[in-house]
């Protein structure tokens, strides 16, 4: 079994041990961050990724970056825990999920008028177990509110990874085929390798082996194709960020494969918490979209595989409208049609 | 400026040379080839690749082949070119061009009954280099045919390497690029890294930097989101066969940018030699699709990126609906609309 991707270890002294995704498949190696930097640092490059799973990250590392403040001062400790946010939240911009767990904790921290600094930082690390416990209770919500949809004998695409690495456990887009596997429902997956950085390849073929479902990998180019010779049945992934109207952003090439579907009728399914949801921005054109580094591209496979110095453009994200989404999947209920109203029946 | 990508050097006991496109872009080499069975190597582990350049392979090949045959015997001599001509097209069973070659030597040689084994042999070398140099002049007409289509300031994205490398000179696709820029038209290109074995970043990308054309290179899987931004006014790729109705075989995730390229109202262009065409086949159902090994996806540059065993599934191609082909650009001219009528009128 798939160890759990992050998790706090012992109490307020203690630190966070999280799955290395970066060394996945060949190696399974937890490491434990005990300074809020290298929390930064483990974001930004992707040791531990998936929308929920840096919620969680996120959380754990405003913890670290504030338990050993001296000050008996609350004031002076309710900037540091808001400088510490803004600079936790600086690691990644597209999903919201960050800002939402961050925003939560210093919510939480504001509020406690009566409390010491001491206390404060035992309540910082409560909620932020929380925030771990309820990401797990929400995938398995998920999973029972998609579950049906997966049925014998289907072909299922997914892109990149929203599985238990991207979440506590069960995970987004797979928690549904995780539950599906529970029930004894036979299904095959086909997974996008997800260019740059081989999420799907690296993180969603290993895990989904390991969880005994038959999944089988395609380069991301493949998906028309398969869809072609009617050999994709259903579409299902995860999101970093949903606007109102349900314009979603996922990883990138998720937009090209939901216009394939909806070009070869096919369903095309999201799955996402709750917390995904930014009602604050009216449509996708808000979402900032994270630009990553050229070498992911030029150099990613260990060896130079681009000329020198060529120009290289590398959004790490798209949106796709909510009007190619057939449903949403969220731990509250199912969303569908996806609009503005729908989302804000079930959201509101 | 890029080498002439395949030439005969010398006389019926020469070499073959050729640019060895495994080692693009980090080195620029030339193998000298005297031995058929390293020609059949060369082109099933895509040293040479691109469908015109295949066929000139296959055309030198065929004459590495048969020179050194001791017989006077010309009925034994014809046999041996059969046998000879049949290994190589096993090479690749999905270009047409490598088909299309090897029977324009198999019947020059069977045609001639007044000749000598000796005379015939030396036929068989011109044909083959004759073969080359019209493939020059025929990627210079698609060129000049095609060429009408760059505007000032356009945004162009290709797929896979359809360029000079992938012919004699100039390239299919890469040919009206060529010819604009030599006109002064500003342009630029965005180029699909095309997974697995990345002959876009590769190659392209490297052929059009030495070219002086303005070039990014973009994950297979940032073409949608690109239309979607507007930034893509034309496509233009390759093929390797193209049925009689114009549905047409290339590079696998040809297929996604053309429904893509619907989608979004982009014009989506082919631009092929009229031997790529295999009227003999009603609709691209009958074309054969060449399947590639897993490891070109699992551990295509030096690192592995999948867990071990775990099941692949890579095309080498796709095929494209005539109907979603904008136009076909020839050497004998435009296709357009495309379907079984027009494509008749022009190469019948």
């Amino acid at each position: 079994m798939v160890p759990r991707t992050i998790e706090w270890i012992g109490d307020i002294a203690g630190c966070v041990e999280l799955v290395d995704q970066t060394l996945l498949p060949g190696r399974l190696e937890q490491v434990q961050i005990t300074d809020v930097k290298v929390m930064f640092e483990a974001i930004q490059s992707l040791k531990v990724r998936g929308a929920p799973a840096i919620g969680i990250a996120g959380a754990m590392g405003l913890v670290l970056a504030v338990r050993g403040a001296q000050t008996k001062d609350r004031e002076e400790f309710l900037k540091l825990i808001d400088s510490q946010a803004d600079y936790l939240d600086s690691s990644r911009p597209t999903a919201v999920n960050l800002a939402w767990a961050l925003k939560r904790l210093r919510n939480l921290a504001h509020k406690q008028t009566g409390s010491s600094v001491a206390q404060i930082k035992q309540m910082l690390l409560a909620e932020a177990k929380d925030i771990r416990d309820e990401d797990a209770a929400t995938c398995r919500a998920i999973g029972q509110n998609g579950v049906a949809l997966i049925k014998p004998g289907m072909k299922i695409l997914t892109h990149c990874n929203a599985g238990s690495l991207a979440t506590a456990e069960y995970g987004t887009a797979l928690a549904p085929l995780y539950l599906a596997r529970e029930k004894g429902v036979a299904f095959s997956v086909y997974a996008d390798e997800t260019r740059p950085l081989l999420q799907g390849s690296r993180l969603t073929a290993w895990e989904l082996s390991q969880g005994g479902i038959d999944v089988t990998i395609i380069c991301d180019s493949v998906a028309g194709h398969l869809m072609s010779l009617g050999r994709v049945d259903l579409v299902i992934t995860g999101a970093d960020r949903i606007a109102a109207n349900g314009d979603a952003a996922n990883k990138i090439g998720t937009y090209s494969v939901a216009c394939l579907a909806r070009h070869h009728k096919v369903p095309f399914y999201i799955a996402a918490p709750a917390s995904t949801f930014d009602l604050s921005i009216a449509d996708g054109t808000e979402i900032p979209i994270e630009q990553r580094g050229a070498e992911e591209v030029t150099n990613g496979f260990g060896r130079r595989t681009a000329p020198e110095d060529v120009k290289v453009y590398s959004p790490a994200f798209d949106v796709t409208p909510g009007e190619l989404i057939t449903a949403i999947i969220t731990d509250l209920g199912v969303i569908q049609p996806v609009n503005t109203k729908t989302i804000a029946r079930l959201m509101g």
